[in-house]
C-alpha cells in the first residue's frame, strides 16, 4: 500500500510505505540484514541491495511521531567506551528564531520531533569512537560484519554471472568479508558514515572497492519547503534506492527539520554544518566565527549527523585563483569562507581550528566530507590550479583526519569535460591517499538547463567507473529550482543507473547478475518480470501500458515496436533449432 | 506562434512552425545557409547549427500539403549527370494492400501525398552521381561548399574560446573549408547522405571529424500510429536538433508515409528497405528474395531516401555464433536474414547480390548505412565473436562499395558496458577503414527501462568522443514501447547533450563557445538567456517558474536555491574587488 500525501507538517504527513513491487524484505543472518527479495513470474527470484529500511516491510508498522526503532544502540554501548551526556540544550537560534517565545508561537504545531532521546552519546573522557579507530586496532565491529553481508547481496548464488571489467587499480574482491571491511576502513579506503547517536541507522560503507554509492539532497531553503516535505523526501528518495542523504536545509526550523529527518532515517545523514552557523549570525558569512561553528558541530553530532562536509581546504592564498574565472566560487560554503576570509584578512577558521574539529569528529563518529569550496561551477573552469591547490590541501587534511583515526572522504566537482575527468580521479587518488572520492555529477556540458541530471549522469557513470567511491545525484531542476518529489525521483533513478555502469564497468562480482536477469525476462517475454527487476517499476509499466493497454498483451510473445507478426527475439529461437539440427560444416558450404 | 494539433491524416496534420525561442532564422552566405541566431539580453547573440528548417522560419509560409522548396534540385541538375526516367509505378502492395480497390477504398482521405514530383531522377546510363564520385574526381559541390559554411557556424567569431581536449586521433581543424569536406568525403570518412530525388534536402555530412550529430528514429507499426503524426514527429525532432531522421515504418501506408516525411523533410532520410520488402510478402520472411528487395530499393531511392540500412554483413556462417547468446539475435534486419538463411540453407542475398545493390545507390546516390544485424541485445552478449565476425564482414564491404564510390557509414551497437565501448569503436575504425560509425546508444546497463534514454546517453557520449560520427537515439520507451512526441523530444535532447558533450571532450573548436555564453549567462543572472541559450528553453523555463513564478524572480540576482540573501554567485563578485585592492603578498602572511 503507497500513501503519497505530503502535509505540511510532519505529523500529518504520510510518508510512502509499501513493499516495492513484486518484492519482499527479507533479513539476511544473525544481524538481520534486509535485503529486497523480487519474485519473478517463472518461479525464481532476485535478492537486491535495499536502501529504503523499515518503510518497504509490510510487516513493520511504521510511525514517523517515534521514529525507527534504535536497533544500533546495543552495538554501540556493548563496546563500553561511551556514556550518556547532559548535552547541549536547543536554543531558539538553532531555529532560526531570537527568543524562546517567537520558537513556541510558530503557527504550525507539532514541528518538534516528540521522541528524541533524551540525552545524548559521546565518547568517554580520552575514547575514540571511530569505525576507523577500531579498525586499526584490529577490531571488526558489527557495523563491519553487517555491511559484508550487505555489500554479499548472497552472490554466492549469483557470482557465476560475474564478469571481467577493467577497474584502475580497484581491489574488488569475489566476496566481501568483515576482515576485508575492516582493512579497507582501517587504510582510509572506505567510511563507514556512523554517528554513534544514529542508532537507527542500518550501516553502509562508501569506497572504491565496494558497489559505487550514491547520495540525494534535500533540504528547504529560505524561499520554499516545509519539514513535512522533506521528511518525505528523504523516505521517498531511499524507496528509490539512495545510499545516503545529505539536508541542506537552510532558512528556519533547521534544527527540527534535522531531527525529524535523522529519527526516521536508516541511511546515513550528511549535513554542511557552515550552512546552520551561517543562519545563526543572520546570514552575514563575516560575522561567523569558530566558536558559533563549533557550537553547531556540537549540537549536530550529538544529534546524530553521520558525515559533515566542511569546506577547510579553501585557504586565503587559494580565493585569487578564482579571479580569472568564468564563474567565479560556485560552492555555497566556498563562497561563504571566501567573504569571510577576505573581510578579515585571515586565514580560515576551519582551516586553522581543524585538529580542534577532528577532536569532535572522534568523540561521536562524524566522518568527515571535505568539501570543495573552489570546484568549478562551469567547463570552463574545470581541473584549474584554484581546484587542484584546494584538492592537495584536502590531502593534506586527510593525513591530518587519519592521525585522529577520523574517517575521511573527498568531495569533488562540479563541471568537468568528459576528457578531464580521469585526470581529476586519478589526482584525487593519489593526492588524498585513496581516501573516498565523492562527486557532484560531474556535468559534462552547461548547454542543458532542465536536463542536468543527464549531463552530470554521463560524467557521474564515468567517474565512478574510474573510482569515485559515491555520486551525488543532480536533479533535472538544478540551475533551476528546488526539486520536488518527481525530481527527487528522477535524479536518484539517474544516479543508480550511473553507479550500476559504473559497477559493471568496473567488474564488480556483485554486479552483472541483474542485468543477466533482466535480459533473460525480456527475451522470454516475461513482461512483469521486466517490469519488476528495473530500478523504476511503476514507470516502466506505465509506458508499455501507453501503447499497449491491454492486460493480455502482458503476456503476449511480442512487443509494440515490431507487432506479433514478426518478432526479432521469437525468430532467435529458431536459430537455436537450426544449429542442433545442423552441423557447421554445411553452412561452409552453403557460404 | 507555435500550432500543436496532431491529426489522424496528414492533411489536418498541424505540425509544430514557429520560430524557437528568442530566435531567429538567419542564412549565411551565397548558399543560404540555414543558422539559428539567439538574441541575449545583453545585445550579443550567439549563432548555432540549425537542423529544424523552414519550420522555424517565420517568414516562411510553410504548407505541407506542396511540401519543402526544392532549393536543391539546381545544383542536381547542373551537374547534368542526371535524367527524368518514368520510374517505378506505384502499386497496391507498396502500402500493404492486395488489389488497387483495397486501397482506394481507405477510409481516410488524403493520405496521398498531393504534391509528388511526376518523374523521378536517376544518374544517366553509366554516370555515377553519389557526392563520394565528385570527390574523388576533385569536384566541389555545392552540397560541399554549403556543409563548409554550416560546420563553421560563423566560428571566425567564436573560435578563441576553444580548448583543447583527446580527440583520439581525429583531425579537427579551427576552420572547415569546403576541401577539407571534399577530401574527408573521398576518403570515405564522412558521409553526406543526398540522394538526387531529395531536393528538399539542407545538406549536412556524417563524420568524426566534424561536429557529432544524433538520428531520431520515427515510423508508424502494425499495432499503432497514423502517417500525420510521423510527419508531426519528423518535423518536431528536427526542430529540437535531430540531424537525420530515420523512417523505421512497418504495417500499412509504409510508401505513402515516407512520401510525406521525405517531401517535408529537410534532413536526410533514412530507412530499412527489408522492413518495407517484408511487409511486401506478407510479413513471412522465407518468402523474402531478391527481387523484390530489389523493387523496393529503387521504389524507394526513387522517392529520394538518403541512406539505406542493409545487413549484408549477417552471413550464413555467423548465424550458430549466436547460439549461446543470452539474448540471441535482436535486430530486425538481422534476424529476418538468418530466419531466410535458415530456411533456404544459403548465403544471404544481401551480400551475395552486394555489388547490384552498388549499382542502384550510385544512380541515386543512396548511402549505406551498413547493419550491424548480430549487435549484442544484452550486456552480457557485448563485443562477442557474432558481433566482430560481422564487423569484419561490414569492413569487406565498404571496401566493395568504396570500388564503386558508394558512400557508405558502418551501424553499431546496442548494449556495451562502458569498458568495452573503446575496444568496439577502435576495432571499428580499424576494420572499416575509417568509415563513420553510426550507433545505437549504446545502452551502459539493462535495469532501467524507462530510462534506456539515460543508460544510451551514458554510451553514446562516450562512444561519440572516441570517434563515433553519428548517435541514434534511444528514448524513454525503448523496450516498452513506441516513442510519442513527448519521448521524442527527451531521446533527441538526451542525444544531443551527448553529441555535445563528446565534442567537448574531443576539442571542437566549435563546442565550447555555447557552454561559455551559458555559465556567463548563469554568473550574471541572466535568466531568460540561460533558458534561451539551452538546449530546451520551454523546459527550464517551466522549470524555474515551478519554483519561483514570478516575473520578478527571472531579473533577481540570486535563485532559488540559496535564496536572497546569501548567494555563491554573488559573493564572488567580491572576491574580484578583494583581489585588485590586495597584493598577493598579503594573503601569503596572513596565512
Amino acid at each position: 500500500m503507497t500513501q503519497e500525501k505530503a502535509g505540511i507538517c510532519p505529523s500529518t504527513t504520510h510518508v510512502t510505505s509499501g513493499a516495492l513491487p513484486a518484492s519482499k524484505k527479507i533479513y539476511v543472518g544473525e544481524l538481520k540484514v534486509p535485503m529486497r527479495e523480487i519474485g519473478l513470474s517463472n518461479g525464481e527470484s532476485l535478492t537486491v541491495y535495499d536502501t529504503s529500511g523499515a518503510y518497504t516491510d509490510d510487516n513493520y508498522k511504521l510511525d514517523i511521531m517515534r521514529g525507527l526503532p534504535k536497533t544500533r544502540l546495543k552495538w554501540v554501548l556493548e563496546r563500553a567506551d561511551v556514556e550518556y551526556v547532559a548535552g547541549r540544550a536547543v536554543k531558539p537560534v538553532d531555529n532560526g528564531y531570537k527568543t524562546q517565545a517567537q520558537l513556541e508561537s510558530r503557527s504550525v504545531n507539532h514541528e518538534i520531533f516528540p521522541a528524541s532521546p533524551e540525552k545524548p552519546l559521546r565518547a568517554k573522557s580520552g575514547a575514540n569512537v571511530s569505525q576507523m579507530h577500531y579498525a586499526r586496532k584490529g577490531i571488526i565491529t558489527p557495523e563491519m560484519e553487517y555491511i559484508a553481508v550487505r555489500e554479499n547481496q548472497r552472490r554466492e548464488e549469483v557470482h557465476s554471472y560475474s564478469k571481467d571489467g577493467q577497474s584502475f587499480g580497484a581491489n574488488l574482491p569475489e566476496f566481501i568479508t568483515p576482515e576485508f571491511v575492516r582493512d579497507e576502513v582501517a587504510r582510509g579506503r572506505a567510511v563507514i558514515p556512523a554517528n554513534i547517536n544514529h542508532t537507527e541507522l542500518e550501516p553502509m560503507i562508501i569506497g572504491r572497492n565496494f558497489l559505487v554509492k550514491i547520495n540525494a539532497n534535500i533540504g528547504n531553503s529560505a524561499v520554499t519547503s516545509s519539514i513535512g516535505e522533506e521528511v518525505d523526501k528523504m523516505v521517498w528518495s531511499i524507496r528509490h534506492g539512495s545510499d545516503t542523504v545529505m539536508d541542506l536545509s537552510t532558512g528556519k526550523d533547521i534544527h527540527d527539520t534535522r531531527e525529524w529527518i535523522i529519527r526516521n532515517s536508516p541511511v546515513p545523514i550528511g549535513t554542511v554544518p557552515m550552512y546552520h552557523a551561517l543562519e545563526k549570525v543572520g546570514g552575514v558569512a563575516e560575522d561567523l566565527n569558530w566558536e558559533v561553528f563549533r557550537d553547531t558541530l556540537i549540537e549536530q553530532a550529538q544529534q546524530g549527523v553521520d558525515y559533515f562536509t566542511i569546506h577547510a581546504g579553501v585557504r586565503l592564498p587559494y580565493i585569487r585563483l578564482t579571479n580569472d574565472r568564468l564563474t567565479g566560487i560556485v560552492s555555497r560554503g566556498g563562497s561563504i569562507m571566501a567573504k569571510w576570509m577576505m573581510t578579515h584578512g585571515r586565514e580560515s577558521f576551519l582551516y586553522t581550528h581543524f585538529e580542534d574539529i577532528c577532536e569532535i569528529m572522534k568523540a561521536y563518529d562524524v566522518s568527515f566530507s571535505l568539501g570543495d569550496g573552489l570546484r568549478p561551477g562551469s567547463i570552463a573552469d574545470a581541473n584549474d590550479r584554484a581546484q587542484f591547490a584546494e584538492l592537495e590541501t584536502l590531502g593534506e587534511l586527510t593525513k591530518i583526519a587519519w592521525k585522529h583515526d577520523v574517517q575521511t572522504i573527498i568531495e569533488g566537482p562540479g563541471h568537468v569535460p568528459m576528457h578531464l575527468i580521469k585526470e581529476n580521479m586519478d589526482k584525487q587518488l593519489e593526492t588524498c591517499g585513496e581516501a573516498p572520492f565523492y562527486t557532484l555529477g560531474p556535468l559534462t556540458t552547461d548547454i542543458a538547463p532542465g536536463y542536468d541530471h543527464i549531463t552530470s549522469g554521463i560524467g557521474a557513470a564515468q567517474i565512478g567507473w574510474y573510482g569515485c567511491a559515491m555520486l551525488c545525484y543532480v536533479t533535472p531542476k538544478e540551475h533551476l529550482g528546488l526539486p520536488n518529489r518527481d525530481d527527487v525521483k528522477v535524479g536518484v533513478i539517474t544516479y543508480k543507473i550511473a553507479a550500476h555502469a559504473a559497477d559493471l564497468a568496473k567488474g564488480h562480482a556483485g554486479a552483472q547478475f541483474r542485468d543477466d536477469a533482466m535480459s533473460k525476462a525480456r527475451f522470454e517475454f516475461r513482461w512483469e518480470d521486466q517490469f519488476n527487476i528495473g530500478l523504476d517499476p511503476d514507470t516502466a509499466r506505465a509506458f508499455h501500458d501507453e501503447t499497449l493497454p491491454a492486460e493480455g498483451a502482458k503476456h503476449a510473445n511480442f512487443c509494440s515496436m515490431c507487432g506479433p507478426k514478426f518478432c526479432s527475439m521469437k525468430i532467435t529461437q529458431d536459430v537455436r533449432d537450426y544449429v542442433a539440427a545442423n552441423p557447421e560444416k554445411e553452412d561452409e558450404e552453403a557460404a
